[in-house]
C-alpha cells in the first residue's frame, strides 16, 4: 500500500501517517520524491485497511498494492487448475469444454431430448436452470425441485454431467444433492452467505462475474470459495454493464488472458448471456476460444420460439453444431483440442 | 410492446409476428410506416416475453413499451408512501429524516455512545451494521448477533430506531426480532430470496440500488417485497459504478426526481457510500436535499481513523452538526423541514 | 511513478527496472516489502512515460502518482481563479452566476427576446448556439455568422455578455470576434488543435467535460489551454455516459467537490444537458448549487415545444425564475449569494 | 418514432401529441391498447426531432423507431462496401487485411526499418503517427509534416499504403498528400469539422469508434463522411471506456456482426489500443478475427523498451508473426483467408 501526500504536506503530516502505519501493526517507509513524498506500508498481508490512511490529514491518495486475494492468484499455485468430473470431462486442461442445454428445465421430456442432441454434437456438460432469478417477479421462476430431478433423468440417459444454479443457502444442498457443478450466477457473485455454503458443497462451482464486477472483485468471491476449501472452482466471464445497448451484455474477452496471468483457475465463457441475441452466439463463442477460453456455456433450445426464457438468445440445434465445427479448427490454431464427444450410454 | 421490423421484411415475416402475438395471447396491430413496419402488441399485462419475438424471421428490435413493474408505479398509486417508525418518525412525508452511525457496530458502547450523539443533533434513526458483507472473506464481517443486540440497546437508551442489514433469507427474521428496519444491501438487490423473506418479515425495508442497477431494475427488485405484501419500502440511491474512480462510486442525484415521478415510495441517499470520501460527504449531502431527497444515510464515528471499516468516508461529530444546519436551511428552499429532534430518553 | 514487481521477480528483473528508469533520467529507488518489491520512480517531473516500464520482464503493474497537469492545480496556485468579465460579472467568486439562454440560436428577434427576460430574472451572461454539433449530418446545425451577429446584437441590447461555442480553429477567431466566453463542447473536449486555438485567442474558454472523461483527463485539457498563456478557463460538469439511460447523461455533481480540491478553476453545471429533461433540470440545477458550483448554465426558451434544438430540455421562463428564486436561497446555506441583476440598458 | 403517453393522459393529451407530429409534418397514428396509448409518428425521414414531443402534456417517453442514418446502413445499399488500395489492397472482401507499424513515426530509418519487417510478415497496410493527440500538453505530439514525409519515403522503398491520422481540417489535406488512407481518431469521433474535410478529401477514410460512442453514434459519424460523397469508409474498433480497468480499454468485439448486420461498411479491430498491453493484443487480435473482422490495426515496434508512446502495447516483430501464423489458420474456420503478402520492391 502506497500513501500519496500532497505536495504540501507538513512534517508532522508525514509522521501522522507514518505513526498510524504502525499502529497498524506494519513497517512505513517513506520515500522523498521531486514534487511530493509517498509512505510505504511494507509487510501487508492482504489485511490493511486503507480507509485509515485515506482520510488523515496531508494524505492525497491511498494507492493499493498488495492484491487482497490470496488462494486463486498465481503467486500462490503455479500450476493450472483441473476441475475434473464424474463422467471424465477436464476443465481447464488441454481440451476445450462445452456446457449446453437450454436457460431453464422446461419439462422432462425437453430436458432429455436436448441433452442427447447436444451430447451427439460434443457437448459434455449439461445446461438448464431449475431454480431461475427472474428481474421481475411476475416471470417464469423455474421448476424448482422438480427441475433439478429431470436434470438427473437427462444425466442419467445421456452420460452428461449436470450444471445449475443455486440461489440461496439452503438451494446449495438441494443442488449439490443433484447436480456435479453449483452455478453462483452473476447477480449472486457477492452474495457470501451463498459463496460460504457453496464452498462446504463438495461439488465444483461456477463462478459466473457479476455484471459490474472487476476482476479483483471476481477474484475475491471466487476467494470465499477457496477459503471454505474448495479448490474446484471454474470462472465463467458473461458479459459486464456499459453505456453500449446493441448487445444484452458487454462480452469482456479480454478478461480471459487477464484471468489466466493472474489465476490458476479455469475460465470459460457465456455468449449467450454475453450477446443476448442469437445471430451473436456463434461469433462471440468462437472468439471466446480465440482468446483462450477453456470452454463455452452455450444455450440450445429444440424450439427457441416457445422457450419458456431466453428464447433469443437460444440457438438451434443445428446452429450448435456449426459453432463446434468452428472452434474444432479455432482450437487447433492455439494447440488445443475440444472434449472428444462420449459415447451414447447403452439403456440397462 | 413494439416490433420493429426490418426495411426488407416480407409480408411473411409480418405475419409470423403477427401469429406469435396471437398465440402468446395477446392482440396484434401492425402500423405500416414511411420506410419500415412494426407491430404493436396489445394489451400486455407485463408478462408478455420479448424473447420469444426478438428471433423472428425480419425482426430488427422489440422496444418495450409497458412497465413490468406494477405495484410500485405512481400509475397504480398515485399518492406518496409514508413509513411511520415506532418512535414516530415519518419517512415520505414534508419532513427529511436523518438516519446516522457507524458503518458497523463496533462494540456496545461504541454504538451507545454514538447514538446519543447523532440523537442530538437531529437523527431519529439510529445506522450500524451487525452483518457486514465484506468483498475480501479476510476482512472483518461485523459482530452478527451481539451486534444485533447492542444495537438493540442502543436504541432503548436512546429511543431512536434502528435499521442495519440481514444477509440471507435467516438472517432476515434475526434482523426483524432486534431492529425496525431490515437493509438490504446493494449487493443483494437481486437477491430473490432474500427480498421474498424481507417481503414477508412484518418490518419496513431499507433497499440500497445495486451497484449496475437500472431504475426499472432497482423499481422491479422493490415490486418482489410489495408482491409478498410488504408496502412499507423505503428506497436508497448510494452511487453506481462508472468509469470514472474520483469517488468510490458515482452518486446519481437524478435518480431522486426520476423515482419520484414513477413511483409513489419514498427515497432517500446515501451520500458516505456514495462518494467514499469524509470530505465529499456534506456537499453531497446538501445536493441529495437540494434535488429533493425524503432523507439521508450518513456514516457518523466518533473516532473515524479508528473505524473498523470504512473509516475514510465517516463524518467526525462536528461534521455531521454542519451538514444538519446546512440542510435545515436547503429544506426551506423547497418547502420542507428537517423532522425535529428527539427527546432524550429518561432513564427509568 | 512506482513499479510494482511481480511476486516471483528475480534480481535481475528489478535490475532491468531500475535501468531503464535511469535511462529515462529520473532515480530509482527499490522498496523491498513483504510478499513483493516495488520501485519507486523519483524525480518525475510528469513527463515520464509508463509505457517504457509497463511490458519489462518481472513487472506487475506500474502506477502512476505525480498528476500530469500542473499549471491547473491547487498545488500550482493556491487562490481560486476568478474570472472577470466585460459587464462586471465576475466567475469563481463568492457569488454564484447564471448563463441562460436557448440551445441555437433561431433569429435576431427570438434571441434579444429570451436575453430580456432570463437578464430580468437574474442571468448575466446569454448563452445560444451559432456553430451547433449534431450527432445526425441531417440534423439542424445552426445559423452560423448570422448566429454570431444576433448574440452580439442581444449583447448590446442587454447589457449581458455572450457565450457561445467553436468548432474548428478558425471557428475560434470568429466566435472570439463576437463572443465573451468561448465554449469548447463536450465532444471537442480532447480536440488539441482547438484547445490550442482557443488557449491563444485572449478570451476566456469555458471548457465542457467530455463524455466519458476522468477529472484527471479534463484537468489536462484545461491545462492545453493554460499552456498556451490562457488562464481565464471555466470548468462546465454536464453529465457522463452511464449504463443508465433514465437521464441523457448522469450528471456528476461529486466532480465539483473535487475539481475544487485538486484545481483552482471555476466550475459550473450545466443540468439542461445534464438530464436532458425539463421537469428534472430544476432539481439537478438546484442540487448543483448545493454542490458548490460557482453557477449554473440554463437552457431557456420563449417556447420550448417550437424549438429548433433540445426543446426537452428547455425551460420555460417561469420555471427558470422558480429556480433562481430556490438557488437564493439555498446559496446561504453555504455563505453565498446570486450575482446581482444586471440593471436594464438605456437605449441610447 | 413512438409516443408512448402516460396511464393517465387525457384525450386532449393525445390530441396534443397528435397536432405536434402533424405541425412537423409528419403522420400520426394513435394505437390505444391495454393499460395505455401510444401515438406513432409515420413517415420520418430520420429528421423528425424527439424533443419537440418529449416534454408535452401527458408524454411518459419518446421511442426512436427509425434509424437516423441512411448511407451507412445496409437497408440502404445491400451489398459489402469494398475499399481498394492502390497496391492492391482490398479491405472488406474475402481477404482480412493487415495494418501494421509503430504508435508514432519516430524517423526516417525507423520507420523505413519496421515497414520492411511487417510486409516480409504479411502485412500490407503500414501505420504510424505523424501527428499525435496526446493527453498531456507536456507529451511527445509527433514529428508533423516530416513524419508524414517519413511515411512516403517507407511506402516508397516497401510496397505498402500508409495509414495515418489527421487532427484538424486543415491537416486533413495535408496527410490526404502523403497518406493513402485517412485516420480519423476515437478523441476525434464526432469533431465534425474534421469530419467533413476527410469527406471532401478523395481519400480513403478509417474511422475509429469514440471512447463512449455508442454504434448508433459511429454510424452517424460515419455518415458525415458519405454525406460528403465519400464512400470509402472503414471502421475500426478500439475499445471502450469501462468501470474496469484491467485494460486500458474494454474491446467490444460484438460491434463487428453487430455493424456487420447494420452497415455494409468494413470493419477492422485495433487490440493494440483495445487492450492497451502488449501481452494482451496476441489473443485479442486472434478473437477479433474468430468474431468475424475484416482485418487488424497492429502496433509493432523494432524496440518497444525504446518507443517514443505506447511502447507497453506494442508487439515485438517475431510476436507479430506469431500473431499472423495463428489468424491464418482461424481465418480458414469461417471461410476467408489473409491477403497475401506483398512482393518486394525491387530497387530502382
Amino acid at each position: 500500500m502506497l500513501v500519496v501526500m500532497k505536495h504540501n504536506a507538513s512534517e508532522e503530516d508525514i509522521s501522522g501517517v507514518v505513526g498510524t502505519i504502525k499502529e497498524m501493526g506494519y513497517d512505513a517507509r517513506p520515500i522523498p520524491g521531486g514534487p511530493r513524498t509517498a509512505v510505504g506500508l511494507v509487510g501487508n498481508d492482504g489485511r490493511a485497511d486503507a480507509g485509515r490512511l485515506q482520510g488523515l490529514s496531508g494524505v492525497l491518495e491511498v494507492i493499493p498494492v498488495t492484491q487482497a486475494y490470496k488462494q486463486v492468484s498465481r503467486e500462490w499455485r503455479e500450476e493450472d487448475t483441473l476441475v475434473t468430473l464424474p463422467n471424465g470431462t477436464v476443465i481447464g486442461g488441454r481440451d476445450l469444454v462445452m456446457m449446453a442445454g437450454p436457460c431453464a428445465v422446461e419439462g422432462e421430456r425437453q430436458i432429455i431430448e436436448v441433452a442427447h442432441v447436444v451430447r451427439e454434437m460434443g457437448a459434455t456438460i449439461l445446461r438448464g436452470g431449475a431454480f431461475k432469478p427472474r428481474t421481475s417477479p411476475y416471470s417464469f421462476q423455474g421448476l424448482g425441485l422438480d427441475g433439478l430431478r429431470f436434470l438427473a433423468r437427462a444425466r442419467e440417459e445421456s452420460g452428461m454431467v449436470v450444471v445449475t444454479e443455486a440461489l440461496d443457502p439452503d438451494g446449495v444442498d438441494l443442488v449439490a444433492e443433484y447436480a456435479d457443478i453449483i452455478q453462483i450466477g452473476a447477480r449472486n457473485m457477492q452474495n457470501y452467505p451463498l459463496l460460504r455454503r457453496a464452498g462446504r458443497s463438495g461439488k465444483p462451482v461456477l463462478l459466473k462475474r457479476g455484471m459490474a464486477a472487476t476482476i479483483e472483485e471476481w477474484l475475491l468471491a471466487a476467494e470465499y470459495l477457496l477459503a471454505e476449501g474448495n479448490h474446484d472452482v471454474i470462472l465463467c466471464e458473461r458479459g459486464v454493464r456499459s453505456f453500449a445497448k446493441h448487445t444484452r451484455n458487454l462480452l469482456d474477452l479480454a478478461a480471459i488472458p487477464v484471468v489466466r496471468s493472474l489465476s490458476h483457475l479455469p475460465i470459460i465463457v457465456d455468449p449467450s448471456h454475453g450477446t443476448g441475441l442469437r445471430s451473436k452466439v456463434i461469433p462471440m463463442g468462437r472468439a471466446a476460444v480465440a482468446a483462450g477460453a477453456d470452454g463455452l456455456m452455450i444455450e440450445v433450445h429444440l424450439d427457441p420460439p416457445h422457450a419458456m426464457s431466453d428464447g433469443a438468445q437460444s440457438l438451434y440445434p443445428e446452429q450448435f453444431g456449426e459453432l463446434m465445427d468452428q472452434i474444432r479448427v479455432i482450437a487447433k490454431a492455439i494447440g488445443r483440442d475440444v472434449t472428444a464427444p462420449l459415447e451414447a450410454v447403452s439403456p440397462v
